[in-house]
């Protein structure tokens, strides 16, 4: 077998993962061997460092740094099911080495407030061993709100961190924060301070431009370039993009023109996460005279706690409860909604449909869709957008005009920050290997040696001393957990596989109740089918259908075994061939064989 | 009952529907009651024209034309599914309105060989009485193709057309064919010439540009222009979007700058339909002494038919067998494929996952994307980018230069159409609801009166008389068809919704073997399940399910009915209930009662 398949599947979590690796090590460390006290030097004082999630994917970001017996975490995000993983609510990463390693752990630091970086907590911080958050004010507030939703769920334990501060979290790791921009407020990136020297940790960051141009948010990398940065982390996810981010004062300004010309309600779709944004929409709102009513639970209950905190400045008397909208005039009222993205349930798609028990969409209003299309949900938003649209509404959307700029800083972008920093060592984080790789190369052009671009899986372990960092074999189990109801991880690959296979073709459960002494028929075989074909409607197929089981059962011999298994499996086989025969399709037979 | 849905869902096909509707004539019909003598004389001559399929979708592009009993059509489309139809093959138009009226239909255009034009002819053709099929020679070519893959399909009848043909393809129809630009050679805009007056239907269609930047493709509109057009019936893919379309020269340039840097070989992903930028490309193969494979099948069968027929210029010698790519050098080597979209089984995707008989990618291999993204293969795009890079594949995509360009009109360029034509009338069409309004907005900018401009569904017939052309409310019947495997329409929204709910949460049989006698188990009940939970690793959970089964059932006092029916609602709404008090998920549970 493979070794890569074997470490990665049947391993147990734990210390037989790397007893494996030992017995195999990589090529590079064979040759090592001729040196034998430089390993043992390095062995001791190396930082191992492995993702558990988003290297391979959008989401589920979560990053470890270990050394000796102490574990620093960086974020613990979900990631949200694709057509892959059908009926289930978020993927989270898989905890099983840290779970086992829980005495080591010295803190979980949390760069942002987006779930992408902190959805996994509720599901995983007790398997940690309740470790110490240490994030930023606003993120504590928002993970706070969200444990609440889960009943029994323990307490959670925060240090408050902001602009560079500097913590000792345990012997061997000092950290310092330092403000990054993206497009929720008090985003922060990290310094790690170690023995083998200091790694820059950034996470989702952007870049905004002043109207003359001018970029802002460099600023700190220039600091942080001055501290001899051993190795970056950097993320990916719009790497493969060219040029400037759009700035976020075109996309106002253009929110703004729309608000001139508006003369009745104004909608605005947009994502509750993107907070900076909408505080900049209230102002506008504020300054052309227009009460703001927010529709979407989780935008709301975002604004209330970055108002609480300071991070909104809202006067008093703008926000509006959503039942009262109507108490205004029309060209009174802006109504910022979740749902840009056509979610079914979600509040903008609820008022397109009519089902909004407060707000209708009439001729005359004005819906301005302030989000990017995210990659699965073109057509929901193409439907969204004919629905509001057949109720009379102006749409506006960023293929006309910037009514939108993303979060990610794009490559040129990324790059920058590579050449002001100068890492020794480069390794590209968030995005899939295609992205990364991207990344890597950008870093090259900028003087990073190709050697040092890192492009490591989930799970595989990074090791760095003082002048080296590289890929080991070290692979720990970073497969991903799926959380659907109350079942984390109950749900598997087994499970997803049927799914999809349901899905695409339906099934056909066959039950044969045979007379347990001669193995005939006691009565005509039961056929249930959904997703295949309406059986009501194919009266002919069913009876066809009935006729080759009992041709299949009277077939065996009287004096053969009926025992169970073969008989299914002999129905599964024939009947399966049968319908291909007949249909071209391959549903799921499920033979069920009763004997009495 | 609402009488649209009336209409559209319950009534048979044919004459029925449009009683309904001279009972309850639209508004507008009513008030015109009051000059009867012109309505008599408009119903007498007026033309009438409905679309089976892509004005609420992209694809499945079916319309006609009716005056009297003669009838027109245009195009034959298919549509591929998306995650609400998940497992079906095809979507295709519903043609019951036709197929009631086959023996006025006097002819079938095709406006050229991509399949949402022509998809559907072999699954309708016969419906339709085989009528005479009006189109170029390389759609002609084909669609014969596509048909000889049709077992048992009837031979089709065929009128090659060529650019300004004039046919009388019946008393009240006379058609004269123009070229327009698109991806595929040999495409055709359609004029006909009626009672009421000049129709423009003009279906895919894209412009293009010189290297000065003047363009290339109005003239034929600037011709047309004089006609004195009633209607233009005009394609609105991309209307939502802005500016100029991507010059064709300015693709083929950046893929020429790629050849020349590349030292290995060449692999160019494209869509098998995009056959004037294949030749180009081949053209620039033949320039850098490049021999060309081709990999995929249907790009082998519509480059061998454009070269059959001239359409495509090719050295001999130039294309290789694909089994032979390896007696050449790499840098002699482009191997062109299918797959773009990583569609699962193609060509690319198979030679990205190690499993092509004759390719495999190696370091130094360059591959180019020449394609856009299908919305919804985001994903799997990225996966296929991601395989051939680990492979040491250097990889461009359009988002770095401009690799591909659309084969449809930017908003932009359909109104300066609109303008060149000043149509009376203007009704857009292929496109969404949305798609359509936008482009309504552009062609009223430019002199269409608002009024003019109209938005009928799939369905809905507007009559045009000399003067006039508007909405009415009679709906033909037009919800789509589906084919999966060998049935037609066999797969219905009962079958779609099962699958939807299996591919969500999975499902789980019951079955129950009581004794007739008294109602009482005569075995432990069976319990299946796929994509619900993995059982085998959940037996507490199957045992907490077959107590709580048999609890349901023993609670049935002795004396009452054991009716199977009765009996299988309980079971299915209490444990329904169960597991989703115990999971939170609600799987479909599917009970059987078998009383021996």
């Amino acid at each position: 077998m493979h070794r890569k398949s074997l470490t990665r599947q049947n391993q147990p979590i734990g210390d037989s993962v790397k007893k494996i690796q030992i017995n195999n090590p990589p090529a590079k460390l064979k040759i090592r061997k001729l040196i034998p006290k430089e390993i043992r030097e390095e062995k001791k004082n190396h930082i191992r460092f492995a993702t558990l999630g988003g290297l391979e994917e959008i989401g589920r970001n979560m990053s470890f740094f270990e050394y000796k017996d102490e574990i620093v975490i960086i974020d613990a995000g979900l990631e949200f099911p694709d057509a892959d993983t059908p009926g289930v609510d978020y993927l989270i990463p898989n905890v099983g080495y840290l779970e086992a390693r829980k005495k080591n752990i010295k803190g979980l630091i949390i760069t942002h407030a987006h779930f992408d970086h902190i959805g996994a907590i509720p599901y995983i911080i007790e398997k940690l061993g309740n470790p110490t958050i240490y994030t930023t004010n606003l993120a504590k507030e928002i993970i706070k709100k969200r444990q609440g939703e889960f009943p029994n769920s323990s307490k959670l334990d925060f240090e408050i961190v902001k602009n560079h501060d500097r913590i000792k979290i345990s012997e061997n790791f000092e950290v310092e924060f330092f403000n990054i921009i993206h497009s929720i407020p008090d985003t922060v990136s990290v310094l790690l301070k170690t023995s083998a020297g200091n790694f820059v940790y950034c996470t989702d960051v952007k870049f905004d431009y002043h109207e003359n141009g001018s970029p802002i948010g460099f600023e700190e990398f220039e600091w942080v370039s001055k501290l001899n940065i051993h190795t970056l982390f950097l993320e990916s996810t719009n790497a493969e993009s060219t040029g400037n981010s759009t700035p976020e004062k075109i996309v106002e300004k253009n929110i703004e023109e729309i608000f001139k010309k508006a003369s009745g309600r104004i909608f605005i779709g947009i994502f509750a996460s993107l907070l900076t944004r909408i505080e900049e929409i209230i102002k506008i709102a504020e300054k052309h005279n227009r009460k703001v009513a927010i529709s979407g639970l989780s935008m709301k209950t975002n604004v209330q706690i970055a108002q609480n905190l300071g991070y909104m400045k809202i006067k008093k008397g703008t926000i509006i409860p959503l039942e009262d909208v109507n108490k205004y005039r029309d060209e009174k009222i802006l109504i910022l909604s979740t749902g840009a993205q056509g979610e079914p349930n979600a509040s903008l798609v609820k008022i397109a449909n009519g089902e909004h028990r407060f707000v209708q969409v009439k001729h005359g209003d004005t819906i301005i869709f302030s989000s990017s299309i995210i990659p699965g949900n073109e057509k929901s938003v193409q439907t969204l957008k004919d629905n509001l649209c057949r109720l009379g509404a102006k749409i506006f959307h960023s293929k006309l005009v910037d009514l939108h700029a993303s979060g990610h800083a794009t490559g040129d972008e990324l790059k920058k920050i590579v050449k002001i920093i100068k890492p020794k060592f480069y390794l590209p984080i968030h995005g899939q290997f295609f992205m990364r790789s991207v990344s890597c190369e950008l870093a090259s052009e900028v003087g990073v040696p190709k050697e040092n671009c890192l492009l490591p899986d989930n799970g595989q372990v990074v090791e760095m001393t003082e002048n080296n960092a590289k890929l080991t074999n070290e692979l720990i189990p970073a497969y991903y957990i799926m959380v659907d109801g109350l079942g984390v991880g109950d749900v598997g690959e087994i499970v997803m596989r049927d799914r999809r296979v349901l899905s695409n073709e339906g099934m056909v459960v066959i039950i044969a109740t045979l007379d347990r002494r001669n193995g005939r028929f006691l009565k005509n075989p039961d056929i249930i089918s959904r997703g295949f074909i309406y059986l009501k409607e194919n009266k002919e197929l069913v009876e066809d259908l009935r006729k080759k089981i009992k041709g299949v059962i009277s077939r065996i011999p009287v004096h053969q075994s009926m025992e169970s298994d073969y008989i299914k499996s002999l129905i599964r086989d024939q009947i399966g061939q049968f319908l291909y025969n007949k249909t071209k399709r391959r549903p799921m037979v499920l033979p069920v064989v009763i004997q009495v």
